[in-house]
C-alpha cells in the first residue's frame, strides 16, 4: 500500500472552501510539526474533527494558512500541505531570524517529507532508475526548474521545487536496479548518519571541535587495522575525504617516498634518485595521477602485465624490478590491487610481498573497492597477504554500501604519517591545551580539515554489526555468482573471461543474433563495440536500469555487472538480462 | 515557548495504564508517521480522544505498542516516543527488507526529531556550546554511550541514542557563541542542500549519474569567475572535496607547474629545474604541504616577509626572486592570501601581479577566507587586482556559511586543469555515449570521484541571492569592527596590530590585572603567553563560549576573534568581553 502522493493539486484546493484564508493565531507552534506527517494523519485528524464539528478545532488545528484542509470523501481527504505556506517566507525568515523558530521547522520537515518520498519511491522497482534528459535540456530549463543564479533571493516555495526537481531529474543510485559504479545502494543507518554529520557541521582537525568523531574514527580505524592482521591493530591512517580512493592511493606513494627518502620532504624530489612505483595494467588510474602529481612522472608509473583474468603476474614484477635498476632507476613502491575496477581481480599479494621483500619495496595494497571483502569470512582469503601491506587503502563507500565519501588509508608504521606530513602550524595545533593533544590528528592529513566521514560508518558498523556487513558482502557475491551462471552458457552472451567471479564484477559481450554467425574480424569487433554504448544509451532513455561499460586492452565495449547494493535480487538480475536481450536483438 | 522534551519517562510510562500492551494491527501505516510529530501534536491527538471518549479510536490511533499514551493533566499529557518501538527493531528490518517502509520512515523520523531537537537548541543561548569531557572519559564510555564496534548488531533504539548522544558530546559549531573557526554557523538552506545531498548519493564524476550537479557545478563556478572579473566568466575550476582549502591550493602549484613544465607530468620533476615557490610568511600552511607532496620541497618555498598587519612586502617578494634567481633557482609560483589565517591580512594583489607579469610567475590567489568579500560591494576592494590571478582558491564554506565542506580552485585558462589530470582512463570515460561528454568532468580532478559539494551552495545562492550573502559578509565585519572599537582602548585589552581589522579577524592580549603594571620582560611575556591557554581552558570547562588563540612569529599566545556566524549579534560579542574578563581577572 504506497503512500498517496503528497503534491498538492491546485484544482482540488481551489475549489476547497477549506482552503480559505485561515490565517494563523498565535499559538500555533505545534501545527507545525504536522507538516511532518503524511495526509493520511491528517485524514485522521480531519475525521475527528468531523466527528467533533467543531468549527473552532478545525480553525486552529489548520493553524497557518492553508495548512490543512479535508473534504467529505474519506478516500480523497487528505492532509495537503499548501505550497503557499513557503511562497512569503525567504531564507531570511529562519533561524538565527526573530521567530524563526517555526518556519525553520516547518522547511525541515517539508523537505523531509520530500526525501523520504524519493526514498520510499527509490525501492520501489516500479519507478524508473532515471528520467534522462540531455544536458543543453537541463541548462534551458524544464518547466518551473531553473538553474541559474540570481542576485535576488527566491521564496522557500521555490526553493522546495527545487529540491524535488533536483531530485526528479538525477539518478536513483539506491534503485535496486542502478548497476552503473562501484557505489550503489541507500543504507538508510548510513543514511541517517549523513543527516547528523551535516547537522553537527564540523571538521575533524582537532579533538577541540570534533571530540565524538576524532575518537571514532581512532577507533574504527584499529577494528580496520585488525581485521587486516596487524599485530593488535596497531599502526596509524585515517578517512581521506575523497570518492575513489585516489587521494588515499596518493597518500600511500607520499608516504613510502617518506620512509625511505624523508629528505625529499624538505629538499624536493632532486634529493631523491630516479625512483619508479610498480602497479597492474589492470589498476586503477589513481597510482598514474599519483605519480604525475607527486613529481615521479607517468613515465615512471611502471605497469605490470596480467593473467586472463587480470591478476599481476608476479615474476613480471621481478623482471620489470631487475630491469628498471639495471637502467639506473630505483624501485620504490608496489600497488597490489585487491579488486581491480573492470575485473574485480585480486593480485597475488603473498607473492607480491615476497619480492617486496626480497628488494626492500613498499607494499600498498589498493583494496577501495575488495577490502570490504576482509569482512566476510568466506570471502577474505582473496586477500591473504595484506597483513605483509605497509599501507593499504579500503574504501567502505564502495562494497560495504557506506554512504559516500567514506575512503581510508592504513598504515603499519606508526607516526610516519605525521612525520610525512605534518608542518605544525602553531597557529592551528597548540600544544598548551588542557587536554591530550595527541588527538589533534589534523597535521598528518594533506589538507588542513577534513570532512567527518566517520559517523555513517561508525554508525552503520554499530547497526550491523561485523556480521551485518559479512552478510550483505556474502549476498551480492552470491548475486554475481547468479549472474555468471546464468549467462555463462546462455545464447547470445559471451564471457569477457572465464571462471567464477572473485569479486561481484561480471564482465561479458551480449553479442546481437547479427552477429552471432559472424567470424572474427575487424568488422565484427568494430560492430560489437558499438553494441553496449547502443544499449546503455536505450537504458537510459528508457530509464529502467543502468550498468557500465568499456574496453580494456584489446578487448571492444564489453559490460561490467557489479553487485554492491543490497536491495538487488536476483530478479532484479533477471530483469537486466532480459533488457539487455530486448534492447540488443534489433542491432 | 520553548518545546518540551520528548525523552521518554520511564516512570510514568510504568504507571500508565495506556501504555499497555496494544499491539499493532494490519493497517497502522499511518501512524508511523506520528513519530515526527512533537508531543503537543499529540496532546492535541489525546483530547480528541478523550473527547470522543472511543477507546476503539484510540486503541488505533495507538497502533504500535505504547506509540502514544495520554494522562489527564492537560499540561503533562503528551506525545510520548516510546523507545521500546525500537527495541525489537534492527537495521536489517529498514528497507530494503520486505515490509521495511514503515520502520525506516519511523526511524528517519525519529532521527530527525532528534535533529530538530537539536538545531533549535542550536541556535539558543540558554544552552551550552560544548559539553567538555577529556579523551579518556570518552573512550571509558559515558552512561549508556559506548563508542566500541562489535560482531552483532545493536537495535535502532541503541542506535537512536547513539545519534543523541553523539550530539550531546559534541561541540555545537553554529552556536552564536562559537568563535573558534573559520568556518562557523549552521545555515538551514545549506542543511536542507546536505540532507538531499546525502539522500541523492552520487557523486560528480560523470554527467551520466550526477546530471543536475555537474550542470550546476558548472554555472556556479561560472558565476564565481565572473564577481573574480574574468571576461565573461570563462575559464575552469572545481570543487575540491576538502575542508581547508589546501587541496584546492594545491591543484594551483600543480597547473602552473604543468603550464611552465608539461613534461613533469610524464618524466616527473627531474625534467624541470630546481623551481621556488613564493608565499607570505602569514600564509596556510597548505602551500608549504603543497611544496613537499608535490616534491619541491619546503625549502624551496621561500616565505616571504609582511608588514606589521600581515601583508606581503611586494618589494620583498621582488628581491627574493632576484635572488633565488642569481643562486640558480627557478621562480615558478607566487601565492597571494586574501584574508589570512590569523590576522585576516589581504595582501596587495595587483602589486604583486606586476611583478609576476614583470618575472613571467604564476599568480595565485588564496582567497579560501576572504574570497566571500567579493560578494560585498563595500569590501570586495579589498581584493582589488584578483582579476590577474591565473588561479583563485574560494572556499564558501567558511566566509559564506555553507556547510562543510565546500572549496573552489577556480583556473583562468581553459583547458590547463584537464590537460594537467587527466589520464583518459577508457573504464570511467567513454567518448561513445550518447550525450555531450564534455561534460562528464572527472579527469580534470586529481582524485576519481568527487563529493557532491555544490548542492547546498547553490540552493543557499538561490535562497539567499548574491544579496543574501552580501549582507551576511557586511554584517559579519560590522561586528568585527565592533568588536574592534569595543576593546582598542578597553583596560586590560592590547590589540596585537592597530587599525580597523580588514576582515572579521580581531587579534588581541587580555591582560590580567596582574601582569598590567609590569614592564615588558620575559618573564612577563612567559606569564601572559600563559593567560589564553588558562582561559581558553576554563571557558570549554564551562562550556559558554569558544574562541581561538595561537602565537605568532615571536608573540605570545594571543586570542583570535573571527566572526563567521550569521547568528552572533553585539551582545555575543559582549558576552565574550566579560566572559574573559571574568576568568581572567585572577590570572
Amino acid at each position: 500500500e504506497a503512500m498517496a502522493t503528497s503534491e498538492p493539486r491546485a484544482t482540488e484546493e481551489e475549489q476547497d472552501p477549506n482552503a480559505a484564508n485561515l490565517r494563523p493565531q498565535s499559538g500555533t507552534y505545534e501545527y507545525a510539526w504536522m507538516h511532518g506527517c503524511t495526509r493520511k494523519l491528517g485524514m485522521k485528524i480531519c475525521g475527528f474533527l468531523q466527528k467533533n464539528n467543531s468549527l473552532e478545532e478545525r480553525g486552529r488545528l489548520a493553524g497557518q494558512k492553508n495548512l490543512l484542509s479535508c473534504d467529505n470523501s474519506d478516500r480523497d481527504s487528505r492532509y495537503r500541505r499548501t505550497e503557499t505556506d513557503f511562497s512569503n517566507l525567504f531564507a531570511r525568515d529562519l533561524l538565527p531570524a526573530k521567530n524563526g523558530e517555526e518556519p525553520t521547522i516547518q522547511f525541515l520537515l517539508e523537505v523531509v517529507e520530500i526525501l523520504t518520498n524519493y526514498i520510499k519511491k527509490t525501492f520501489d522497482r516500479s519507478t524508473k532508475v532515471l528520467d534522462f534528459h540531455h544536458p543543453h535540456q537541463l541548462l534551458e530549463g524544464m518547466e518551473g526548474f531553473n538553474l541559474e543564479l540570481s542576485d535576488q533571493p527566491e521564496s522557500l516555495e521555490q526553493i522546495l521545487v527545487d529540491c524535488r526537481d533536483t531530485l526528479k531529474y538525477g539518478i536513483r543510485t539506491g534503485h535496486p536496479r542502478f548497476f552503473n559504479q562501484l557505489s550503489s545502494g541507500l543504507d538508510i543507518i548510513g543514511l541517517a548518519g549523513e543527516w547528523l554529520t551535516s547537522t553537527a557541521n564540523t571538521n575533524m582537525f582537532t579533538y577541540e571541535i570534533a571530540p565524538v568523531f576524532v575518537l571514532m574514527e581512532q577507533l574504527t580505524l584499529k577494528k580496520m587495522r585488525e581485521m587486516i592482521g596487524w599485530p593488535g591493530g596497531e599502526g596509524d591512517g585515517l578517512f581521506s575525504p575523497v570518492t575513489g580512493g585516489a587521494i588515499s592511493n596518493m597518500y600511500s606513494v607520499m608516504i613510502a617516498r617518506y620512509k625511505y627518502f624523508p629528505e625529499v620532504k624538505t629538499k624536493g624530489m632532486s634529493a631523491a634518485p630516479r625512483l619508479v612505483l610498480f602497479t597492474s595494467e589492470h589498476s586503477h588510474y589513481s597510482i598514474k595521477k599519483a605519480g604525475a602529481a607527486l613529481g615521479f612522472g607517468t613515465d615512471n608509473v611502471i605497469l605490470l602485465s596480467t593473467d586472463e583474468r587480470g591478476r599481476v603476474i608476479p615474476a613480471d614484477l621481478e623482471a620489470k624490478i631487475i630491469d628498471a635498476k639495471q637502467k639506473g632507476y630505483v624501485p620504490l613502491f608496489v600497488n597490489a590491487t585487491a579488486g581491480s575496477t573492470v575485473y574485480g581481480a585480486f593480485d597475488p599479494i603473498n607473492e607480491i610481498a615476497d619480492i617486496c621483500e626480497k628488494y626492500n619495496l613498499w607494499l600498498h595494497v589498493d583494496g577501495a573497492w575488495g577490502g570490504g571483502l576482509l569482512m566476510s569470512r568466506k570471502h577474505r582469503h582473496k586477500l591473504n597477504g595484506v597483513e605483509r601491506a605497509n599501507s593499504v587503502t579500503w574504501n567502505p563507500h564502495k562494497m560495504m554500501g557506506v554512504p559516500l565519501q567514506c575512503s581510508a588509508i592504513l598504515v603499519r608504521e606508526k607516526g610516519i604519517l605525521a612525520g610525512c606530513n605534518s608542518m605544525c602550524a602553531g597557529y592551528l595545533f597548540q600544544p598548551d591545551k588542557q587536554y591530550d593533544v595527541t588527538y589533534d590528528t589534523g597535521d598528518k592529513a594533506i589538507q588542513c580539515g577534513r570532512h567527518v566521514d566517520i559517523f555513517k560508518f561508525w554508525l552503520m558498523w554499530k547497526a550491523k554489526g561485523t556480521i551485518g556487513f559479512e552478510q550483505h558482502i556474502d549476498k551480492c557475491l552470491d548475486l554475481s555468482q547468479y549472474l555468471y551462471n546464468k549467462i555463462k552458457n546462455r545464447e547470445g552472451f559471451q564471457m569477457v573471461f572465464d571462471g567464477v567471479p572473485q569479486h561481484t564484477n561480471v564482465c561479458f559481450w551480449y553479442i546481437p543474433p547479427s552477429l552471432r554467425g559472424m567470424p572474427d574480424s575487424d568488422e565484427r569487433r568494430e560492430k560489437l563495440h558499438r553494441v553496449a554504448p547502443k544499449i546503455k544509451a536505450m537504458m537510459m532513455e528508457s530509464g529502467t536500469t543502468m550498468v557500465g561499460y568499456q574496453p580494456q586492452g584489446n578487448k571492444v565495449n564489453f559490460f561490467r555487472m557489479v553487485v554492491s547494493n543490497p536491495a538487488a535480487t536476483q530478479s532484479d538480475i533477471d530483469f537486466l538480462i532480459d533488457e539487455i536481450e530486448r534492447m540488443g536483438q534489433d542491432l
